[in-house]
């Protein structure tokens, strides 16, 4: 159920790309209890001017590349999901050389469950 | 007010992507009390490996293309007219074409009345 | 932390794009307490069929080019916080030349403060 927008610089090589899209699908299956099945994502690379982020933010320095994951996914996890998610997200990606853990940036965003459909014009979560 | 990202694959041709922004409209229109006038698109078009889905989940199929539609709109709707919505999407984008009811993958993003400016810099909804 | 995502014509000039880049942070930290160091923003070109418009809606004319700007933010700032950011974003787009008030289109995400994570797989605003 989350649809994940994942960006990235638009030289990352297509081997990177799948590296990262990997490395984000499998941190939500360990941690965010999403179904392995459950993998949509939306990708999309960016000229350098197009991915705009600080040099500095709250100590941590950014030097790039950057990955920036916006995901949309159903609301009621707890803190500690959401600190576990966080944290296999940043050791996962740079294991997956090229982006560092301090240059992954992550947003979630929170919705009811009735709010997907996954196809065929069904609100397959809805009570 | 709903702002509708629309991601598809690169090699859909215009006629098709237009047929797709036409039925997703219409869609809004006709079960989400969506005003004719009221239409903010962006799509995005994107190469196979941008556009990551399983191959198959709960039962539905997908073997692509595939649209993915994230709509951000207004808080309040009922569950009944976002099952309507869903099923409109669905039939409506399968009726122009190219992608299956089965491929069309939907999300609703719902926001606070206030939270939208459509031009002069006024919020034009809030209270 | 607002991850700002801005979308506008492909035709738009590097120049423009940097002056709307600026505007948006500047509108941002004067009207909207966020730290100059906290910019995150993710940008798209997109081609004339791609930015999908209503010529017209709630009185407002839109001739374009438009931008689209879509902020994710935490939850929790006044209506009056929300107006002022939708006027200064506008006047200081307008004001960068190319994109007129009129055809500067807002809308907010709110989320929990606990939804980021800036690097290093921190939640780094979790309390």
């Amino acid at each position: 159920m989350p649809l994940v927008r994942i960006s990235v610089a638009q030289d990352i090589s297509n081997e990177h790309l799948q590296r990262i899209s990997d490395a984000v699908h499998e941190s939500m299956i360990t941690t965010f209890d999403v179904p392995a099945k459950d993998r949509f994502q939306v990708l999309t690379r960016h000229a350098p001017n197009e991915l705009v982020y600080a040099p500095e933010y709250l100590g941590i320095g950014h030097d790039g590349p950057v990955v920036f994951i916006q995901i949309t996914c159903n609301e009621g996890r707890t803190l500690e999901k959401k600190k576990a998610l966080f944290a296999r997200l940043a050791s996962s990606i740079e294991a997956g050389g090229v982006i560092k853990a301090a240059d992954v940036i992550v947003n979630l965003v929170e919705v009811k469950k009735e709010n997907w459909s996954f196809g065929n014009g069904i609100a397959q979560y809805a009570p």
